[in-house]
């Protein structure tokens, strides 16, 4: 089988259901006037590889696909009478205010839906015991926001009881959440939707993605990732100043990326200067002449006297197996920091044989991640809101709107998190890393 | 049939020869290791709607699909021997540079091309009557270049005869030409191509297309264009300003977009302070009950003291018709240029009605086309230069690199040319438009 | 007699009178603590060379000096019942917003007045026959005002009838009005400043000089400059690139400056990339051997392939002498756009000599003064604020803040008006733009 | 006294000599054309306050007064013999290029020295045992550097035996070497001096004073400061939007500054959201009622769920006393950075007094230096860089350029190093911050 956006199911592809839950059959006709209507029977090919849709057909299958998102005909919930919730998770991402915007404006004004409540700092705004109640969201409130970063929200790490918050709901009559979140975030809401379920009572739960790293399976790009690349391929410019301005300097500038590394890779693509770029996918090996410390020294030992390094912030893991015990006293974070432990170690070898470097660490993710959507990626974050009340009205639940080519989609939770999407370190993204940077010998395995 | 990106053929679509011209059969291996070689059989699917794909099978037909870009395991060309000419062409756009260094890169590092030559100013240093040689291309030369908007080559615009042009290169002795350019430098280079086949000579013609408008055929994304949006967006943030600024003030924004008007809508849809947008593909009445100027006394009417347009460059030249004529006599450039015509009639209406109003107008077009690419456009320009060199090694020729569903693809030059891109109205991307703009009345017709 | 930074009085510069006018002793103790206060004593010597201050002394006369501005031990108007009118007029510029806030923030914390009016849209908003009331400014409504550019409250060209803003002020009790605006508003200030006095009211006049162009007598620095400067030396990037991206590529911006060149000549020193820099202070000849478009013949014969010209829009006004009549038959408008006029005149030239270049103009005024004001340029904001609302506390009128030799001052408003501020053409400035961009023929006089 | 910018004097101000050394009578015609000459004599009083002024003569003495700086009628250096050395040294600065490229312009086109040498990586460059010879410098060859931040000649920190590089500079045959550097770097400049006095050589030595700080004695403004402010205004954006995205969320921005907080004050200024802002020249109290601890708590117990403190680096360091012995054993890194320090304790204190908050820690130093220089800060690069290369022409030495009420001047080595300037916390300067900030509890003692 031929992968081209990687992707996993939790089990066999062709025994895996990519229906879409519903709260109830879309019966009333939707309020939206002179857009083209996605048919419900609309849906998009996981593949676009001839070999691999043929290879299907040839066992009378159809490929797997995803339902397409869009504007129904027939939706569930009566506008004058829904009542909307809108809640921000996790850390902070380019486009939560875009997104937050873009809801409010169409179920306002596509749909006529004017009972809607933003839901203070993350699930716990659920939990009655919080100081801070809903408030009420209008488009005059919201007619700016898209220009700053972080979400007018708040957002808060961690879930809630399920019960406590689908009580809340209840009290506060409302029809239809939007959780922006992450994997964590995400799980909740799937916690949200069974508990409903099983009260039997008629609320929608749309995810939207919110992964700063675009690692969410089945989803080929999430909101806030191009931003974030724009931004991280701008500090490798000063990286790269700082490495040039001294004999021998090396810039290191960790990434986010705890499993993934498609922000780093993609900011050393965005802005070729990188020299060495290590993700989590890719184990690489410090020590030895086949180490990453050797190349450094070949490097300089050539004449040329700098280097940028760009690191995710869960590379080189499998680094730490030994050296966790001994420095388990200190306290637990420097150990896992592979920023840190690349600044002691290359320093310290440095030392050891004698050749003078510096280097200068950056550690940006605050400013990056911190910044407003950009461009294209604003576009996406009101299209993904546009998808997302188009569900939400149309009855789905239990979802989350991807994107698949470049297409809007419904995809189950359940699928979306099931694991998390990954570098193909054989594929175009890293073939593309590797000629940009001509890195190599510290891939290899030692031996 | 269901087009989900618009796109048209010469032809009826299933007696149209996606099929891609060579110079050769590649026989030789390619140098390159630690990269997954892609199948001369894999294509892409035109379309990934299932519906779609279901059709051709039932019909006993594949789908269309397009060629997969990427490296192959055979070449034609040997590196050791080839001899390569890089030509940049048109208007600016961001990313020529980023396609120049990468093109650089890639053939040095990759195959092991040292040979690559500048061709300065365009076709026009193709001709051996310009004062200007080729200048040799090394990585160190083009190392930081993709900082900087503009090409370091130089542009020019219009074609050269093909003969003089093809006798050039045979002097040059050059194999392969990665002409960098919009529609009529992609026709150019199928001329040459042509012209080449006549001769019986081993020269490859790649193109790679630039338009800032985004509008080529069968390529669902050209280089630039992202960068572009986001500075138009940036730009509508002053004009908002300016806007907001002056009592019932309006903002007028041309931009780029002489047939198609994606930078308009897309710059809209990225800042979504823009009341109206106004595209080519939209004929909208200008005077009437129906009309734009009542509909923007209708708005400062309602307390609206300010109002942000965005026209693309190509929009409402049905209004010309008449107009044509009465002012022939004072040259023939304000008929044409609809901002200028927007500001003029906008500005006598509201004189005429004795509504006070002022109006500032707009004409970024330099600015943002003489930008540098930016983030994951600027990868797009390094993937489409790699994807460039595998083809012309390989031996492809008369053919464009292009974007399908986000993957590259090889594309006749016939068929990327043989008409433009539009937005399609009633798709999703004007749907949203028409959503975050809230405009409508003045699309209607006047009856 | 040296000048160190050029200025104008209307009489001789010993009888001139500096002080500043008063509505009434200022009896009250300041609430501010903490700070030091400024002794009413303290004034800043208008020259620091030592030559010309030891001239002075000799003849047994001080030199001419400002008050220092800043917080009085005594103030005129008691906190608990002043009410503020604050009021921006003209065209936009950086840093508007950052000096509203600045002066609802200083007055509301500082000194404790909490009766703060935005008059909408210039002096109009201060005629009863408007249709927008002033608002309430609070510190809550402009706290985060200053990252945007333009002016909350709208503005205006053009000044009232005094008689009947008097009439506005005293209806709406207002003691103490900042006035925000160019050379017109703040005549228009004093106007009201002395129809103020005829009807001995106390109301304090306090200008805050709003002049994008830097222009301003006796004031070293104006709000909004430096943020220009900032932002037209990007656009010269641009236009450096263009030019660069053809063959004999000429681009001409043309910057903000009626009457004064600073803008040109700063941004043309700020981007060093700038080959001709014209301002209104320094005529210039176009044609013949000693002219301009000699001049350009020859760069590009020399094979300099590109040339970047930066215009005031006020320079060169003497080409239109003769000009004028020829042309009055096409409309006026082209007349007086320099920009306009050098693009024709200049292809008109390369075509009768038959030597191929191209012309790109940029005219990005509406960008530049619609943006924030930033770094230093925001801090200069605030402490304009602070020192208008220490001037204003203390009863002061019928003056502007200033700022001579980098400290802030107390200029009356008949002086700061009487004359505009130029670049000295034989000063270090003009020097400076002499020595980065190489020019000199044109310059001189033609015979 | 009065003191409006403050600085100090080794001794005595009345006993204080401000004169400059030279290394010979100049005689030769300055090839200067075009420029108003600045004579000798030309002088800038130390003061501007007409009190200060009228004291000093009052005791019939002249005010205290600098050189002021500009091109000679007479030079000492014969252009067509002479050879330049440009070192810059210590940590990135934005501009260092641009002052590269300024020097490098005058001393060519104005002057006609065309022997102009890099010294690569510092004084390390001049010592003959390093790896790397100077390298010829040439106005293509800087022509876009300007762009860039950093500086192409590469710095490094720390001084050299004043014997070998004097040795080096006589075998290099240099005649002025312009030295960019911070104190230190100038007190090696002045040792240089020193060495090449001793020996008679005829060998200018040129500071030119780089403090990101803008610390320097009898120097009124650094280049570098205005774009530092800038940059750092901006990370404070992000610092707000992430303390604002969580419950109680506290950004804590450490900036550059050991002994004067200017950029902390500036850049609270220039972005009107800090809070809190904490420099070396106010200690504060952190514990107990009157302390930071308390007054965050009484912020969040308030109901302002955010908190944005900016410390400049040499802040608090009081607060180490007692502290460092207990740390002492788990390394000594934390004990000196306040960032760390602040941290820790904030997050220890509201754990400690069960209060959920969160804290952001940005360490942006590198990025804010190695950015380019912008706008005015650029002009004064060029400007300084035009200055320096007069006073050397000139035959001046131990001298460094430098800006008193913003005109260029002499100041001897000596004196511009021999203290630190520092915020006068009752100026102006500290009185905005804390007028726009509204802190004040803990900067009262304890008691």
């Amino acid at each position: 089988m031929i992968i081209e956006i990687p992707f996993r199911c939790p089990g066999p592809l062709d025994q895996t259901d990519f229906s879409i839950a519903t709260i109830g059959e879309p019966t009333l006709d939707s309020p939206i006037r002179g857009q083209r209507f996605i048919s419900p029977d609309h849906r998009v090919s996981l593949f676009t590889d001839m070999r691999e849709i043929k290879e299907w057909i040839s066992k009378d299958q159809d490929p797997p696909s995803l339902e397409r998102a869009g504007p129904r005909e027939k939706i569930f919930h009566d506008p004058a009478w829904t009542r909307v919730g809108i809640v921000t998770c996790g850390g902070l991402c380019p486009g939560l205010n875009n997104v937050i915007k873009g809801l409010v404006q169409v179920l306002w004004f596509d749909y006529g839906v004017k009972n809607i409540f933003g839901i203070p700092y993350g699930y716990r705004g659920l939990n009655p015991s919080f100081s801070h109640p809903p408030e009420i969201l209008t488009p005059d409130l919201v007619d700016s926001i898209h220009d700053d970063g972080g979400t007018i929200l708040g957002s808060s790490r961690g879930n809630q009881d399920p019960k406590t918050m689908v009580d809340t709901l209840m009290r506060l009559n409302i029809n239809i959440v939007f959780a922006v979140g992450g994997d964590g975030t995400l799980r909740g809401a799937h916690d949200l939707a069974e508990e409903i379920k099983k009260r039997n009572q008629r609320i929608s739960i749309i995810g939207i993605p919110k992964t700063i790293d675009n690692d969410l399976n089945l989803v080929d790009r999430t909101f806030g990732f191009e931003s974030s690349v724009y931004s991280a391929a701008e500090v490798i410019t000063n990286a790269h100043v700082e490495a040039k301005g001294a004999f021998n300097g090396l810039s290191i500038v960790k990434l986010m990326g705890r499993d993934s590394g498609f922000i780093a890779a993609y900011a050393s693509l965005a802005n070729t200067v990188v020299n060495i770029c290590l993700v989590p996918e890719q184990p690489f090996v410090l020590e030895g002449n086949g180490g990453l410390l050797k190349a450094l020294e070949r490097r300089f030992a050539k004449g040329k006297t700098h280097a940028v390094l760009v690191v995710a912030e869960g590379a080189g893991q499998n680094l730490f197996e030994g050296v966790t015990e001994q420095k388990d006293a200190s306290g637990n974070i420097l150990h896992h920091d592979i920023g840190d432990f690349l600044v002691a170690h290359i320093k310290d070898y440095f030392k050891k044989i004698n050749v003078e470097m510096s280097v200068k660490y950056f550690d940006p993710s605050y400013i990056i991640r911190s910044g407003p959507a950009r461009g294209t990626d604003a576009i996406f974050c009101y299209q993904l809101a546009e998808n997302a009340v188009h569900a939400g009205m149309a009855g789905k639940t239990d979802m989350v709107v991807g994107s698949w080519f470049g297409q809007f989609t419904h995809v189950p939770i359940t699928l979306a998190t099931c694991e998390r999407k990954k570098i193909d370190v054989t594929g175009p993204l890293w073939n593309a890393v590797l000629s940009a940077t001509r890195q190599a010998d510290y891939f290899k395995s030692e031996k």
